[in-house]
């Protein structure tokens, strides 16, 4: 009997060891908790991004975190693999949005609205391999702005360019070049280089790789998975390696193959006026005219635009190194009527800021540099300087709570009066109020400068305005 | 060949029908889309209580929408049948977020934090039965907060209290009461009412349903599904209609069945030390102890309390009605240890503010006042009187957001002036910037005021100054 008992302890044992070890604490692939560090440079990015969408006066919504599966499909061509799904537990199929753009469709189409700007920011699911040191998660945010409704030509997308210009700028990340192509010139070329209609969606993908991968293999790609002709791909070449800006536009219009194609040339046509609009705009210098830009999503009908930061590796490259795409956009005129039930169509153009890889060169310019961020926004901390002073402590603080005052105290009955200090100092505090039993018969309270050392007494009545007045300069 | 052609014809037409009657334009069930009205009120409600958060020092953290799902299993009693699954799609098995206690207990584990006083606001999700006339979702907001650390007693709790408190009249939502329990007191209750050990939990759930549930009911259930004694029912029912504040503190520390037991000693000492804290934070009119108050979650261990808004149906009636809980919250000593791989525990306290329903709330109290809405900044419409004057709408309103000016213009080439007007009637904007020939040949543009019609000329160099020194105040 006691052979089996120690055995059976021994099984136990093992059991409960592989029980623990079993657990993992983590979060899931490719996602993050933010810190509160993290979250205060966090804050700031969507602080300068959310004025810049005021700025330009959007309105805000927001929509559910998944749409019904059905909402989803059909719209993102071969990304659509890395839409999560959820369980089926009973009812709907569920899917987590994979946009922005999609649920803003459907909300337009659902509420059958024709007419708004709107921004949203929130967060987007791709069940994508992530790289998170470059800042590529599986969970992470997109700041949309979007413009929905029948316009005249360009002014809403270069409002759109603007606004990628003026959040770049703010963020003082270094230098950033805009690419912008038209959906309606790569199709055009397309045709003009003799790609089947039906190869158009698919061919644009592999364009789309170009950023990413030597042409040789994207005309591989082509040729060899794509069953496009050689020669088709190498026309393609010819015109995918060009980039410019008005010059460029002109000598495509004048381009005896590509502007008998009335789609590019009506691309063109709309992408001269842009460019005339970006030059009242005074932000040509940072725009590029790519004809290798291509974007993977499906549902672009026109301008597309991405914005990527520039590297400037040595002072003698020529050539500026991309670090990676930081903004995207297009315009999408039938996504909204692929909801409609009717079928009517409502023009949008929109702009997605990658806040990610954002946050990321931020969070690395913070460590680099000196500077100490402070998580909290506390004014003062209430201490006491002789024990049985809590009951004190707490009054005070109730009373600077409820005159609005940024107030913390340590929550120990008596605590020493060097590690309340130490805590101003280790949190960023700037100010303590010390009561003790003197100054609660004087009806005073002891104000304390932490970074000076400086105290002065205060008539308890006069506190709270003081600490406002002593706070409101930082 | 007719008639088969007509008859296929004829199953399209069908087919088709169907898969447009198929499509539904819909959120998922239990959730719902946020339009610019709704965002409007939204932040203020947010904006209300992080300014509360901060108020009392909290720091900010976020965490992902889903958790491993090993991560939520064990944590929320009978209540774990709502949580939502994801579909298993090769890879980790995941689960969104039931709430942000867990999430918060995992990231201290994780992260080995032994001290931190955070908020978080993010959306939860729970497959309940949604009721959204009462402000009842699948997804639905949650304002936490909480302190977390080894402290000595009650100083934390009473905080949280204090922050309900300061919440729920910062929001003027009418009368609200504060309910408060705990654990101990319930578990100390049961043992003397002769609950076996193993029933704690599941007759604390029954227990929880008061609210909603005559005693009778519950106590059917009690003997009925869950196999108590008809005896034990009848004690717990003496103990669960008592509620009053210190002095029934007092009545129970001298009763003498419930003061024989450990725990709910303990829970009563506790108790009273509460009182006394929220006594000198001024709190006590709208805190009461009652002894009904259960709460369903498994993880508390200590206090826990529920905030519900109480309308007195006329004023002849005495006992206030509830229309619900707003918030909640407890203390869980054990739940950061269950994460920990050697066990170790955090203690902490927090509170849950249920948005959701303040929402509801303030949306009806906005519909029916007067109060008109904006749901942008807009300081100012660039517009022109005259034709072909695109260019310059497009020069002045570059000018003005470079110089931080909130601006819109109408999307057309040559808008109508009156229509450049209705559209800050409709939507709130107060001043109009007319370019004019006139007006460009003199260097001046002219600025009206929407709501007086008066016009002003500005010199455009000072035009942004203008716009900012007139919309100031508003």
């Amino acid at each position: 009997i006691a052979k089996e008992v120690a055995k059976l302890l021994e099984m136990k044992a093992q059991l409960g060891d592989e029980g623990k070890a079993k657990f993992v604490l983590k979060t899931p692939k490719g996602t993050r908790d933010y810190s509160p560090k993290q979250m205060a440079i966090r804050e700031r990015v969507f602080s300068a991004i959310m004025t810049c969408f005021k700025r330009h006066g959007a309105e805000v919504i927001d929509t559910p975190v998944f749409e019904l599966k059905e909402t989803l499909t059909g719209k993102y061509g071969e990304d659509s693999k890395l839409i999560y799904d959820l369980k089926d537990q009973g009812g709907e199929l569920l899917s987590l949005r994979y946009d922005l753009t999609v649920p803003f469709a459907r909300y337009l189409a659902m509420n059958k609205i024709t007419n708004i700007k709107r921004y949203h920011i929130a967060k987007v699911y791709r069940r994508d391999n992530p790289a998170m040191t470059r800042g590529r998660y599986r969970e992470f945010y997109q700041c949309d702005f979007d413009i929905a409704g029948q316009f005249d030509p360009m002014i809403p997308d270069a409002e759109c360019l603007k606004i990628v210009h003026e959040i770049l700028s703010e963020l003082q990340l270094g230098d950033f070049l805009i690419k912008v192509n038209d959906r309606r010139i790569l199709d055009g070329m397309f045709a003009v280089c003799g790609v089947p209609d039906s190869k158009f969606r698919t061919i644009c993908s592999s364009v789309d790789k170009l950023d990413k991968m030597p042409w040789e293999d994207v005309r591989s790609e082509m040729v060899g998975e794509k069953g496009l002709s050689p020669e088709a791909a190498d026309r393609i070449g010819e015109y995918v390696r060009l980039h410019g800006g008005l010059d460029l536009i002109e000598q495509l219009l004048q381009d005896p193959t590509l502007s008998q194609n009335k789609l590019a040339k009506e691309g063109l046509g709309d992408m001269k006026l842009l460019f005339e609009y970006l030059t009242l705009f005074g932000i040509t210098r940072q725009i590029c005219f790519d004809l290798s830009l291509a974007r993977g999503l499906d549902y672009y009908t026109g301008v597309i635009f991405e914005a990527v930061l520039v590297q400037q590796e040595n002072e003698h490259v020529e050539e500026p190194v991309s670090v990676g795409s930081v903004a995207g956009g297009g315009r999408y005129d039938g996504l909204v009527g692929m909801f409609d039930p009717k079928g009517r169509k409502v023009p949008c153009v929109g702009v997605s800021i990658g806040i990610e890889r954002i946050f990321s060169i931020m969070e690395q310019k913070v460590e680099a540099s000196a500077e100490k961020i402070r998580t909290t926004e506390t004014q003062v901390l209430v201490a006491s300087a002789q024990k049985k002073l809590l009951e004190e402590r707490l009054k005070l603080i109730s009373e600077l709570w409820d005159a609005g005052i940024k107030a913390e105290m340590l929550y120990k009955k008596n605590p020493k009066l060097l590690n309340q200090l130490q805590y101003c100092e280790d949190t960023g505090v700037p100010l303590v109020a010390i009561v003790g039993e003197q100054e609660l018969k004087d009806g005073v309270v002891k104000l304390r400068v932490v970074a000076t050392r400086e105290e002065v007494d205060v008539r308890r009545e006069n506190l709270a305005e003081e600490i406002k007045t002593r706070t409101s300069q930082s």
